[in-house]
């Protein structure tokens, strides 16, 4: 508590100095039973700027389920939005996180289908990586029986992500090949088991080569992240491959849609190219991409092709697809409980050990899905740990954004 | 016979004269049994470009099957080759023509799987518009007892077209929507059955208002092609539709674009809007229209869109996809046997009357396909009526390229 206190004096002054901005979220006193914990982004830039903080405990409104979390899905694009880096960015300060799972424990008029204490998956506007939230009983789904919390925190993004991009953008079928990037990430590994799924699907991946031993039985083809893939694609398979999914951008778009076969998928659902030490909007940035990598569409004509943006994020609160959603998560579901799908979970991090969980995505060090835990306490060390791996963090992502665009990561959006 | 001879003088001159070529092809003595008659485009450019005459008959190579030819499809990329509006146009004096029915004649060394007698439809690159026709035994299919010649040389491009589009490219399923223009076309009527086997599958078409009486069943909504079918779809549906099938192209791609709900499917697969009365390379003409329509990939990333280009030409004849156009068509003819699918012939024409068909197709006239009937005599005043069609034909094409660029017809390549 006392170290909270001191943390949040430095965050304060800080952000007063660099963006000229006060806080306003309203700090609630320890004794107030309407409060909860939650990880706050106070303003845009490196890890320094996340904290635990105390907030006023939300209340649902009508249609809204009220949960209280037990696990946060981390993802890339958490990164991202640290860094201000997506299309319009939130106004700070702001609570991240896109998905969570709890157990509901108050509903707000016309939630049919909740009851108090169901166990519940949930897609959030932000606001996820907190005590509780609550989100639009549309985004909130009842999780099969088996399912641990972690388990339906590392399922929502990525699944629901790897199932429509394989499935309902690009209709993947028995004999199909799919390259994959980032394979031991989250979204690669609910690619490689939905792809697993059908029959005779070959999947091409890439990989940090210190994941290949505990991720090489799930993908057909495991390539080093440095090496050049699309020549060691077309090495096994000339013609190249069904589908393409990058997450990377950049060059890595030219290159995948040279790769694809006639009547073959590309789709874009991100790009960890944007990734740097720096804030910049993630327009400034994408329109020298897009100069570049612009795609003709008589190409498209002639090699009989096809390109595809994936944004799961803007389907669910821009474009109100959560019916769609649903019906994916259904099948999902059932997927699930025939065993034949498992989210891969990488680690559990305490809400206080956000900075050590960004470092660790960052770094490319997880085989899966970093979760926090809301009930895990921290390790006694780890508020100074924090206020260092910050620091540091920030240092080193500014070298690599700066010098070295190899460190590419995936997200979802 | 004697007129025919006087055509062939005339064109001769008029090539030597406009072309500087000389023609090559080998004119056979109309004692010898090794000969047949083909259509024959000389050089590009207006009707009287095309002429019967006869040419030697060409004798199967290993892997090829020879067809005793009963009727060929005309497309309006056959007025586009006459002109030299495509990408790679072929050398001329050529025999045009991409898809055939008739009975094996004869047959190369390993061609398993057909016996002389057996009625076929064929894919052809060139060369269909003949009395006989030669082409490799994975373009040719066993027709259907119950499927006439005509409705076979309806059924290749089209059917196989719509439906790789609708159902491999972009995913048809229960409760979406389409929009298809020239709705009264052949790829428009094949669009439309096929949506009719998918339950609640709503069809937006577009077509001249004269059709409409005759092809009202067919589709769900019906729009003159002549007004803003983006304001009249968004009336019936706001949100848009799932797929748009665009064969106009132009300033149509941005607006198929805006008219996908999120996860539709846009697909380019031809422009009429090629089509002038003057010869032009289509990728002179391609580079402007591009440099207009060009897509940004991070707006289809932002709205979740796809989009995509479609040509079956190049997929059978360049990028040797044979075997998945196969199961397609198997697929089609088991369609075909359930009687949910059936190719509307618009007209059949003979040979030589190949100029008014052309018109015909030009003029937006059809309904369904219009079919060379190898076998039908041609009318008695056929061949005068002809040269003045030839003429009126290419004026009326000049005068609409030049000043109206309404004039847009289906093509499928």
């Amino acid at each position: 508590m006392a170290k909270e206190g001191t943390e949040m004096t430095e965050e304060t002054e800080h952000m007063i100095e660099k963006n000229g901005a006060k806080e306003t979220e309203t700090v609630v006193s320890a004794g107030d039973a309407k409060e909860m914990r939650a990880v706050i982004l106070s303003g845009f830039g490196g890890l320094n700027k996340l904290r635990v903080t105390k907030k006023a405990m939300p209340e649902p409104q009508e249609g809204e389920v009220k949960i209280r979390v037990k696990a946060c899905g981390l993802n890339f694009l958490d990164l991202m939005v640290r860094q201000g880096n997506i299309d319009s960015p939130p106004k700070t300060p702001v609570v991240p996180g896109f998905e969570c799972s709890g157990i509901v424990e108050a509903m707000g008029e016309n939630t049919k289908g909740f009851e108090i204490g169901d166990r519940v998956m949930a897609f959030v506007n932000y606001n996820a990586w907190a005590e509780v939230v609550c989100t639009p009983l549309d985004y909130v789904y009842n999780m099969p029986d088996d399912m641990t919390f972690p388990e339906a925190a590392a399922f929502s993004m990525n699944f629901v992500a790897a199932y429509m991009m394989l499935f309902e953008v690009a209709n993947l079928r028995e004999g199909m090949s799919v390259l994959v990037h980032s394979a031991g990430g989250g979204v690669g590994q609910a690619v490689a088991q939905l792809c697993s799924t059908i029959p005779s699907v070959t999947v091409f991946g890439t990989a940090s080569s210190f994941k290949h031993e505990a991720i090489k039985d799930s993908v057909t083809h495991l390539f080093d992240r440095n090496i050049d893939y699309v020549q060691e694609v077309k090495k096994i398979s000339p013609e190249g491959v069904d589908i393409v999914l990058d997450c990377l951008s950049g060059e890595n778009t030219g290159k995948g849609l040279g790769l694809l076969r006639p009547l073959g998928t590309y789709i874009l659902y991100g790009s960890s190219n944007m990734v740097t030490g720096e804030t910049k909007s993630f327009f400034s940035l994408a329109k020298s991409w897009w100069q570049v990598e612009k795609v003709n569409p008589i190409k498209l004509y002639e090699e009989n092709k096809v390109i595809a943006g994936f944004s799961l994020l803007n389907l669910l609160f821009k474009q109100g697809r959560c019916g769609q959603v649903k019906t994916v998560v259904e099948k999902l579901f059932s997927l699930y409980n025939q065993k034949k799908i498992k989210p891969v979970v990488d680690s559990l991090w305490a809400l206080e050990e956000v900075k050590e969980a960004m470092q660790r995505i960052h770094d490319r060090g997880n085989i899966g899905k970093l979760i926090l835990d809301v009930e895990k306490s921290p390790t006694p060390l780890m508020a100074s740990d924090s206020t260092e791996t910050s620091e540091a963090g920030e240092e080193e992502e500014e070298h690599e954004g700066d010098s070295d665009n190899k460190e590419r990561m995936p997200f979802i959006q």
